[in-house]
């Protein structure tokens, strides 16, 4: 694990250790009329409390609910720092989480209404406001070999999942190079990925030299999330949309999508990519007749 | 198709025409170093406008931005009735949606802000207020049969879809019986289905003796938005969650996931399902030694 640090440790929040039973077993019927046993992942609601006031209700598996809340704040920059947190308590029990600040949020109100309104409020965007901040921001000249790249998508096929046993959630994770640092899941891709950004600012580590996984989809919000934590190559097991791309491209990301095995595409920042094509599979030969058969 | 029917056309509002293209041709690098073309799902920003207050920005591929804008303000409960609607009109050279209502909408100031505070905003829930409305739900008797269901997924492996060309989008149909209805992607689940139901608002199209169907994992805002929308089945490709799961069980509705070829699991409200075991595949049958070899 790297080295996790932050400028001033007496200064990290006080966090609950709230994680709980991820998965939840029930009896299905299947096409043959037998009764089957299967696994879900748990999904449960979790209201943010910011200094006792009501800020959204999360809907989590609960792996990480005190990242995911600080990764939720920070992204809607809500706190300025991290430092100006004093405790995260999250409470299955009433599903609420609720983060203390130190000396408070001066106009909370007011931020509160106009971060929430700006937010593409229940559709999963945080659009609004975070496109203006897209251009101040100047991603690490951090590179990838090919090499590298298969190690870790290697690490994330090995890896024990709630995927693998119940299905319906997504995974995200940061390496170093191809050292793992953190894995999540969640049943969302956006809150996996939030967890990831919590973990981060917790313990003040930069995006520069890391890469994103993600089992989800590259859309815009991906994008801009991954830009905001500073880290220039992003690997999916997914798909890319177009709007992804294209800030991509104008941000100068690697984007590495489709990724399969030894399968990936790679749609932008090609100048971050260090191709090794001979660690790739053989591509398929085009058919020649077998020989000594005559034809 | 169902023949759509309101008690009074002549107040169905205008809707502008707006879909657009769906798709973009990029050309990405693959593992062997070798150029190749592929294709995305466009991705747009779409800003609604409620008698031009800025209402939200929901990120949409484009198939039926109007639908789209009418399912979102459905849900949110903004506007009594599809009647006060006078008109939708999208314009893609500014990427907005002017919404306007017959005689405005009284309060709007508090009730957005009230509606959006509870939406879960950013992450993709309509949670809050929501879960209240749920205990007035009574969801009618409809039934399906395991043949219908069959016929029903045979339908959507046939149908022609932007997933199969460029991938990851959602989609989602109305069927009543094994007839489709309306087929509607999206680049998320929730809008795919929001589209479902501004059309079955527009159109004065109940949720009774329907189903829904949808590619995406059934978490708890899925079963609760189908259920605002009368719908007592529904299928899904993907799996589910503990809460989409009790939510279901809750309201009596069927939930059938995991559904591929001739597989299905069904979750919830067995009584609403005619198994005919006999349509399924032969499961594998145990392996006996072949005859005759003595061993």
């Amino acid at each position: 694990m790297l080295s996790p640090m932050t400028a001033r440790p007496d200064l990290r929040p006080e966090l609950s250790q709230a994680a709980t039973r991820f998965t939840h077993r029930v009896t299905v019927i299947d096409e043959h009329g037998q009764p089957r046993e299967v696994e879900m992942p748990a999904e449960r609601d979790l209201t943010l409390y910011l200094d006792r006031r009501e800020l959204v209700t999360l809907m989590t598996m609960g792996a990480h609910p005190e990242l995911l809340a600080l990764g939720y704040l920070k992204n809607q920059r809500l706190v300025p720092g991290i430092e100006h947190i004093a405790s995260v308590q999250v409470d299955w029990e009433v599903n609420a989480c609720a983060i203390t600040t130190r000396g408070g949020v001066p106009d909370i109100e007011a931020r509160t209404a106009r971060r929430i309104v700006t937010t593409g409020c229940g559709q999963g965007t945080v659009f609004g406001g975070l496109m203006d901040e897209l251009d101040r921001i100047h991603l690490s000249d951090t590179r990838i070999s090919q090499g590298t790249l298969y190690e870790l998508l290697d690490a994330m096929r090995r890896h024990d999942t709630i995927y693998k046993s119940a299905g319906s959630v997504h995974g995200c994770a940061l390496f170093a190079g191809s050292e793992l640092l953190l894995f999540t899941e969640d049943v969302g891709r956006h809150n996996a990925l939030d967890a990831i950004a919590g973990w981060m600012w917790l313990h003040g580590v930069q995006g520069q030299g890391k890469t994103l996984y993600t089992t989800g989809r590259l859309t815009s919000e991906m994008v801009i999330k991954a830009a905001q934590m500073g880290v220039a190559i992003v690997v999916s097991r997914s798909g890319i949309t177009e709007m992804g791309h294209r800030l991509a491209v104008q941000l100068g990301m690697a984007l590495f999508a489709r990724c399969t095995q030894r399968h990936f595409l790679l749609y932008s920042g090609h100048e971050r990519f260090i191709a090794e094509p001979e660690l790739a599979p053989p591509p398929p030969q085009p058919w020649t007749p077998p020989p000594g058969r005559g034809g």
